[in-house]
């Protein structure tokens, strides 16, 4: 059984998806970070069964709109001291701003390099999508 | 302080080189294993101040000459019922076969399908630098 200690300041990204905590570490840069990190795959979890977790230690500004975006499942524990003192959740993103291109090759989004691609979130149901604010084109996010 | 508790039967990548360690974790393609995986990165090390280490859940073949290319300073534990029962040592590979290509354009192996790369080390100085068996250019490898 593997299990990581607690640590002393930082976040821990919890109830990652099987299988997606990798994709988090690397959108996260934390393949380059200079602070402890760890990430931990498949460990058993009472909910799930299975998840990945991300432990860092260091107060950083995650981006909770790639974590929505990838999985909206997580929960983000801010840890001061060696204990939890806020839990959050996220959520899909209402707003998407430049994290992925319009699938429409026409776009004036992808012609123009100082026009940079913003969504809407248009369904959750079973996929996500996201409506270009510039043609219109519905887009399934590719992060 | 980040630690991780012992693994019951498995393998633990130790004293790899900070930053490396996330390279080692993609080269041996952990992103994707189905067991339970850690990369633990920027922890304290008596021996080294930092360093980066892998715990893997689960007896895996672990391609040494990938380690001995990124890293040679790493160890390898074997452990069974939580106990270190085996440790090795990786060294810098005599040979490479297939895992980079030959730096010359024009060497058969960049032209022949069928033709794998195949390097001789010929100089451990700094820098590692193999040898082409089929044109005897001088490539430092790129993993």
């Amino acid at each position: 059984m593997l299990k990581v200690e607690s640590i002393h300041y930082g976040i821990v990204i919890d109830h990652i998806t099987q299988g997606k905590g990798k994709k988090i570490f690397d959108k996260l840069n934390l393949g380059e970070a200079d602070f402890p990190v760890v990430l931990l795959r498949n460990v058993t979890s009472s909910k799930y069964g299975k998840k990945d977790i991300i432990k860092i230690e260091n107060c950083i500004d995650v981006d909770m709109t790639i974590l929505g975006l990838i999985d909206p499942n997580v929960t983000i524990n801010i840890v001061e001291n060696e204990t939890i003192t806020k839990k959050m959740k996220v959520e899909i993103p209402e707003e998407v701003h430049g994290l992925f291109k319009c699938k429409n090759p026409r776009c004036i989004s992808n012609a123009e390099d100082n026009i940079s691609p913003l969504f809407k979130l248009v369904k959750v149901n079973g996929t996500v999508e996201y409506s270009c604010e510039y043609c219109e084109e519905h887009t399934s996010y590719m992060l």
